[in-house]
């Protein structure tokens, strides 16, 4: 036991400790077993259109073909590392057709064991496949499917240095990582009944489960009356016996952990079944602990809620600050083990019995205060309360110490009494599937990023691509598969694109002169300098439809329509209200009809969208307030341009709108009638996002390839005013305004109306992935 | 004669009319004869380096091998269009070796007959030879070599569509074109002897010269005693005889055209040497006129006078608004001749006698009053007072009409008979390549755009590639050469480069992070969000030389570097201070060496620089400022970034910085001693650049572009901190500051010290040009 390691608690006194404390990367992998809709185990191939299981970095089977494990990369914070692990759930949900996840660490109906399937690898996993089926006779191929979560943690480089320095370590930065990891496990092993009491999820599994006995080998019905955690239990996932593991220096871990695996007591290290294992980077330096405890919560889409893994990571800095009393022998070992038994199996026993590590036997509630206390104290110490996401964790759980009856692992309990073990996770899980579908533009944990890098990295996450953000602010991320990677900023600014066509669409004036020259109608005009030269022009737009407005328009400041333009004196004001607010002027012809977005990838169109302003559709019974409310329902539509659709507002500004066409909030709109609250079309003030991809003439998406190619475009959000999309394209029917070179690709999969037009995932077929 | 546009003159009551009045679009042609340095024709072929003379739209050969010919694109101002004439000679000086470009139209020293080389144009050109051949025959190869300048003019579009408007023109627009122009050839036919008077250039050739006689076949010297322009006048550059044309309608001019051709008088109808053409686009319709009336002025360096261009454009205008008195008829026409003819062979006499239209012998002095006097009434009407360009010009004519010993062709005259012809042309040639020399850095009438971007537009102009200004405040560009199009802006933002590799060395965080992970060393750090958090990592930094700055740095604001951080309070302040000026910080190690650029293209470092601040090196007798004021006559030294360099000021931030060096302005600094006036090394505040390429250890070289490989980067500035360039680079010797994606060219080819390294040449090389 190093004395410097023991007492690093004398550092929390230290700001710069204090402000790093809460600095860690964490990962999640958990396994859901795939169910049909009835809530049998599902007896399908893992979906082929999650990726190749064998190489997908986040999707993949475990055990069983019909066991899908979820598994995020190494990420900076609990949010984050929450968030891509729901995201999993929603992205696997989506693409699951009819089955379901099965929300419970506890199986599912299961066929007849011989047909329950092990994970199919092809010919590179053969080994795996092998190593599957030894496990499967040793522990029964139902035991393999108990289903779990695995919660990887490691310090931040930079809290491990401070620590480092702090405590004038006199090792190396190995050593000392060495000692800091082993004092974690070694307080988490004998702390872990905590978690087990908080946190177990599996109280009762079906009537119809019998699994392999580990002693017997015959097959038996699992369950005790009062059990929090079958999974966790002696019964559950577990080796044959307690092995004991010398967790005193990494030395004598790996050479115990050798020894079993010599002596045939396992087949390989990693059939080990810790609570909590060490892991190692390729070079053997430690790389983070992996704890094994936590079951499904089923009442979480994503299996754990937020607030755990906060408190999972407060409980691991807990463990490495809390001094040692002694040395963490065999007999404490036996202590620990016996004290998680006895919990999975009894947990839900108020009067349940622990043992202190003297061998004194103490009630569950003593050990709780005490060790509630014992955290408590060092969150103080350690100024994490300054963090609510902790502090709201500790509290929540706080709670449940002192009202033992609000643990989940009861509520599950009751609902099965109620529902059935079986159908109450069916509805869990049919209920997460919708809850999955309604957010499916939403990338969690990661929702600051624009809705159309959000939706890249879901498509990313489906394929297997990998993705790091290089600048958040700026939705700058990479993107990897083998030895490709690309770089991409607000999802359509790409490699693709070369610098000068991007350079042409940012010019308006530039981009209006390459088409027009190469025959594509533009709204046709002259930019002047100077106001004299404008105003002695109207000779020149006498008679015509013209727009005057500044060079750079800003929100439509400036711009003055003259539709028949036969007033000299109205034309030279309007120039110069545009001089007002610029230095340079454009008088265009005016170009009449809707717009419309093309989305052009590799000149094909792939998305053609328009937008109408704020509107409600009477049913000649409800008030347009009341038709609002009900709009405002859709899950697309939110506030503050996190959601495809923004909420319509009821504020002065469609008060005003309405009082022009003689209505209020309260006027009924006849059935059908269309009732719009705003004049402007943007999606920010409520608007509609219609999809017309297969309805609009053909011509007009050839004009927007043909522009794209002109430009030598590869990706661009053209803008076109057209008269009528149902009639062919004419020499003068359509005008193309603007080619924007970072279109968002949101409103072109999430649209109001129409179909998921996919941009994220095309564009991931356009970069090559 | 039409009435309407007889009477256009009326219009000009229009201010429609006088805003545009001076709108038009302006061409010049020019042939040089090229000469060696005693002033003989040069019998070398075309100069190779400048490009296929056949497909050069800009630079060409004239009758002989030995005269070039210059073109200009149609530009839509006198002053780009002269810009771009003194351009063509700049490059085409700089690119003669020992060669020169005779000044003057009148031939140098030619050899005999038989060695004037007709100009050669290989299989492609044989028509064009064979027809050069007839004309040496004809007219004698002597004849060929007289010089001249074309003035090619028409209206600008803008400008006819008002004229059309304002007469009610009942016609087509096609008819009143024809109609426009013609009557501006008629009236510049009845006038042009003004412009032989003004713009003679050529009033005594080389007493060497002998010309082929076109009435006798024999070879005959040239001159009259007191010729303006023997190059006009019937002995020159002119059909055998005086060939009439019918210029009353564009049918009977081209009908007048073709009896002269199918009667055998002349070749071809371009060997019809009238003093005005007019010009047809491939379609019949007309193009513009050309003027063939100007001799080069051999006072300038290109050979025409800005004012003069100016004052032909006035004289141009002057006969479209001119009222026709009666049709042109022969009579007209042979008096019109004739006053031509003695004006080019007479007109130094003052007491020369004209003819009016009515047959009456007019003194010139009378003439010239007359027709300043209508020009004077027509520049009143027209509003081209407000224009200070064209009022000069005609006050400039006015002088010369005023004073005719002012003019050029006396002058020329005077310095023949003081130097002698040849020494006299001589000269001036010599002192124009030196000029030219000088302002390699520039494209004259176009200054106004970036160094970078004029000087890659001169390379363009040397190889015969064409281009346009698509967007002029912003240099883009577009450059052409058969179906080969490049769209550039700022020289070097273009097409070779993705967009996602100019968005990574756009973004200064996302460039380090991707060198830093392969390998390539970059100021290592670590950026913070948050004060606290980064005012609690002193630890961390702690007794390292580091930099404290914000994110986004603006002219080094709020940036401490701290050489030994062993003071937490003082970091804390500096962390402190840099918040102030942005929510984002970087803390980055401390990178000891001096800056270079490295400029890169396609992974080869093609210029290496180093700038240092302004100073001066001492002689131990001159002061500082008198230092100073030679340093900046360098021509490469301006104010206001028009040239490479800045001049050194003297200012309050120089003599305060020479203060705490204990000197003032009027201090001697020692023989070799080097002063510093400045801190920055800033280009801008007169620092000085040197170019390294050579010297410099190839290792960095290596790295610079290892790093542009590593962001797939085509074009790139990178800066470079580097101890000590002579040592090969380690692994902490340098460090990459950034990396610009629109590097300046100029300051690699116009350094202080070091040669020009022609990276306007590399980039069109890298471009495919």
């Amino acid at each position: 036991m190093n004395h410097l390691i023991n007492n690093i608690a004398k550092t929390l006194a230290c700001d710069s400790i204090k402000a790093s404390i809460t600095d860690g990367v964490f990962g999640i992998e958990k396994e859901n077993v795939r169910v049909d809709e009835v809530g049998r185990m599902a007896n399908t191939p893992h979906p082929g259109i999650l990726g190749d299981k064998f190489r997908h970095p986040f999707i993949t089977t475990d055990f069983s073909e019909s066991q899908v494990e979820m598994i995020t990369p190494p990420l900076t914070s609990i949010a984050e590392v929450h968030g891509f692990l729901e995201t999993l759930n929603d992205v696997i949900s989506e693409n699951l057709g009819d089955e379901l996840l099965w929300p419970q660490s506890l199986p599912p109906l299961l066929p007849d064991e011989e047909q329950i399937p092990i994970a199919k690898f092809g010919e590179e996993g053969i080994h795996k496949e092998k190593y599957r089926e030894e496990l499967a006779n040793k522990y029964g191929k139902e035991r393999q499917m108990l289903s779990g979560i695995h919660f990887n943690f490691s310090l931040s480089d930079r809290l491990e240095r401070k620590l480092c320095k702090a405590i004038k370590w006199d090792g190396n930065q190995d050593n000392f990582r060495e000692a800091l990891y082993l004092k974690m496990i070694r307080n988490f092993m004998r702390y872990r009944w905590l978690l087990v009491w908080l946190f177990g999820e599996s109280p009762e599994a079906d009537p119809s489960l019998k699994m392999k006995s580990l002693r017997t080998g015959e097959k038996m019905k699992m369950g005790c009356r009062k059990a929090v955690s079958i999974r966790t239990s002696s019964a559950g996932y577990r080796n044959a016996e307690e092995y004991f593991v010398d967790f005193n220096c990494l030395a004598s871990y790996k050479e115990s952990v050798k020894n079993l695996v010599d002596s045939g007591k396992l087949l390989l290290d990693e059939e080990l079944y810790l609570p909590i294992r060490l892991k190692f980077e390729p070079n053997s330096q430690i790389s983070h602990v992996e704890v094994r405890i936590l079951d499904l919560d089923p009442f979480e889409k994503s299996g754990v809620s937020k607030i755990s893994l906060y408190f999972m990571h407060l409980f691991m800095l807990y463990c490495l600050f809390k001094e040692e009393e002694d040395k963490y022998s065999e007999t404490e070992q036996k202590i620990a083990a016996k004290n998680h038994d006895w919990v999975a199996c009894s947990g839900l026993n108020p009067e349940l019995l622990l043992k202190d590590f003297n061998g004194n036997n103490i009630r569950i509630d003593k050990m709780l205060q005490h060790i509630l206390s014992d955290i408590k104290n060092f969150v103080q110490l350690s100024g994490i309360t300054d963090n609510k996401n902790y502090l709201d964790a500790l509290n929540k759980n706080e709670d449940l110490i002192l009202n033992p009856d609000k643990r989940s692992s009861l509520k599950v309990k009751q609902q099965i009494e109620e529902e059935g073990f079986i159908n109450f996770h069916l509805n869990l899980a049919k209920k997460y599937k919708t809850e999955s579908e309604m957010s499916g533009f939403r990338f969690h944990g990661f929702e600051d990023l624009e809705l159309s890098s959000q939706l890249l990295m879901k498509a990313a996450l489906r394929r297997g691509v990998e993705f790091k953000i290089l600048d958040r602010s700026e939705n700058f991320i990479s993107l990897h598969r083998g030895d490709k990677t690309e770089y991409v900023m607000q999802a359509t600014r790409t490699s693709l694109d070369n610098y000068s066509s991007v350079l042409m669409m940012e010019n308006k004036l530039v981009t209006k002169k390459i088409l027009e020259k190469a025959g594509i109608r533009v709204p046709c005009g002259l930019d002047y300098m100077n106001a004299k030269q404008a105003r002695s022009d109207f000779d020149l737009f006498e008679g015509k439809g013209i727009v005057i407005k500044p060079k750079s328009t800003n929100f439509g400041l400036g711009i003055t329509i003259l539709k028949e333009n036969n007033n000299e004196e109205v034309f030279k004001r309007a120039v110069d209200i545009a001089f007002e607010h610029d230095n340079s002027i454009l008088i265009e012809e005016f170009v009449a009809g809707k717009e419309y977005r093309f989305f052009v990838i590799n000149e094909k169109v792939t998305g053609v969208l328009h937008r109408v302003p704020a509107n409600v559709k009477g049913d000649g019974v409800k008030t347009i307030r009341e038709l609002v409310t009900e709009k405002n329902k859709d899950s697309l539509r939110g506030r503050g341009y996190r959601t495809p659709l923004e909420k319509i507002r009821l504020e002065e500004a469609e008060a005003m709108f309405l009082e022009d066409q003689n209505l209020n909030f309260e006027s009924v709109p006849a059935k059908d009638e269309i009732v719009y609250l705003r004049e402007n079309s943007n999606i920010s003030t409520g608007g509609d996002s219609i999809d017309f991809t297969d309805e609009i003439h053909p011509s007009y998406k050839e004009i927007a390839a043909k522009s794209a190619k002109i430009l030598g475009v590869r990706i661009t959000g053209l803008d076109m005013m057209i008269e009528d999309i149902s009639k062919p394209a004419t020499d003068h029917n359509y005008a193309i305004i603007e080619m924007n070179f970072n279109p968002a690709i949101h409103i072109h999969c999430y649209p109001y109306q129409g179909q998921n037009r996919k941009l994220n995932e095309k564009i991931l077929d356009a970069l090559g992935f």
